[in-house]
């Protein structure tokens, strides 16, 4: 039997004593000088692909001892046409050859058929690879949730479905207090809890997660206790300025209940360090894993 | 001065008399047998996009008269990897080149940065051309609208913000009643008409649009009366379910406030008709536009 993306994240975070996911979310004016300097073969967008690939494969041989998993972040690549979703592709597969676990970013959401080629595009088909997980959008309800719940289930996939997000203007929907009392952001986490329901491995996890920014620590914790089979995607760490006390009591008691990303901080740690942009960001990825352990494991 | 996205599409209707817009759902077991027939050339992907680019491009130029704009559904592309993506471009470039206005179906939403590279991946930047209009999910709020507002205040660039959506499940979030009294779908109907309070043009209408199942009457009707300047992409028309008569209503006093989206009705049309396929296209997209046309222009 296929094993639950649940239970492969709760393995690869007790193994690596890690929770980091490092973002990828390249900016070719953030990415060190060195790496810039090849020489433009005369398309703009195939040259900075070759600017990321070096930099992100690099990025990636270098932080597998101390991160659990790789965040994708689709708008980057796509921003670059058809060759940047190109190497989309090629890097999903560097950083699950890499034996990272790999989230795509695709926060996708759609009607039925429509969510099923998502789905397809995102966690593989008859033509695509795809992702370990995927990050999707609530929007549309049980029905354009159903292609990505199938592959939980069956395929040992994971999703992470927006819930309460980490930027500012996050509140104006999702903080909308319905008649029955809550906010919009439980009454998805609800949703989520149900749709994840029959995804639960032997870790007590479900493979159907959400994403939970680190900078609202006070939902995220009322979300804890209220979705306690449900793991979290923590976005907001570091360049946004959440901090691990922020996200204390959002691990389950096992250690494993939550994931955090950073992005920028680890990625262009150089910028803000001495060391050569390789080590600085694994020391970043090495700080944060140590301080998030801490705060997980604290009894 | 760059005009408005949302006059160009009052113009486009009113000089065709149609507020058909053709969605592009390429379904490779649904397209005529004649078109499927061309060998395979060794890749998967590659021979599905060579037997879509014949029937799409072969579609496009026969609906030009009839159909006042295209909706290209990315995941249908995305489904097919990166040669998927990139005849999705061709494909935009395609009907714009045949003076279609072009709606990039993506659904995209994310926070400010990320929206900004969905921004430009599918409504143009250095590297990308981009579609006229793109459908955007509002589930983050303002930030991550921002970058496509800038777009269609200087740029001439539409969006149609997920509103009320036509599939089943759409009820679970959506019809969620707030505090206030309103549904979810209205408390998002009024951001969309704060969003687009800078977008009006010469029309009285504004280019930030709402997507407003036409399976949903009722609730559409009363989005009408509240937001008298927002335009609607009406999906579910045909293969979904809704009629001309379900939409009267839906139109402004000069005919042009709403465009209706038909996908499998009128690209697999010849599977109900004894016509060759693209007749059957042809006459399906004709006899829409003069029903919608009657109801729009009813007094």
């Amino acid at each position: 039997m296929t094993e639950m993306f649940s239970d492969r994240l709760a393995e690869a975070i007790l193994a690596k004593k890690s929770h980091v996911v490092v973002g990828v979310d390249p900016d070719v004016t953030l990415i060190p000088e060195e790496l810039r300097s090849s020489a433009p073969d005369g398309n703009a967008a195939e040259s900075v692909c070759g600017v990321y690939r070096g930099f992100l494969f690099e990025l990636l041989g270098g932080l597998v001892d101390d991160v659990v998993a790789v965040k994708i972040q689709s708008a980057f690549f796509e921003a670059l046409g058809w060759r940047g979703v190109r190497l989309f592709e090629e890097t999903i597969a560097e950083a699950r050859r890499l034996g990272y676990l790999v989230i795509a970013d695709v926060k996708r959401g759609d009607i039925g058929n429509t969510a099923e080629a998502y789905a397809k595009a995102h966690l593989g088909g008859e033509t695509t690879e795809g992702a370990d997980a995927v990050t999707v959008n609530p929007y549309f309800g049980t029905d354009g949730m159903e292609p990505f719940l199938k592959r939980a289930r069956t395929e040992g996939k994971g999703l992470f479905v927006l819930v309460k997000t980490s930027n500012p203007s996050s509140a104006e929907l999702q903080d909308v207090v319905t008649a029955a009392g809550s906010p919009v952001y439980e009454v998805v986490g609800d949703m989520v809890a149900r749709w994840g329901g029959k995804c639960v491995g032997r870790s007590g996890w479900s493979s159907v997660g959400a994403v939970v920014g680190g900078t609202h620590p006070d939902q995220a914790a009322r979300l804890r206790r209220r979705l306690p089979q449900v793991p979290f995607l923590i976005p907001g760490y570091g360049a946004q300025g959440a901090t691990a006390a922020d996200l204390a009591g959002l691990f389950g008691p096992d250690a494993v209940g939550a994931v955090v990303n950073s992005a920028r901080a680890i990625l262009y740690a150089y910028r803000q360090s001495p060391r050569p942009w390789l080590e600085a960001a694994q020391a970043e990825a090495r700080t944060m894993k140590k301080a998030l352990w801490e705060v997980a494991t604290r009894r």
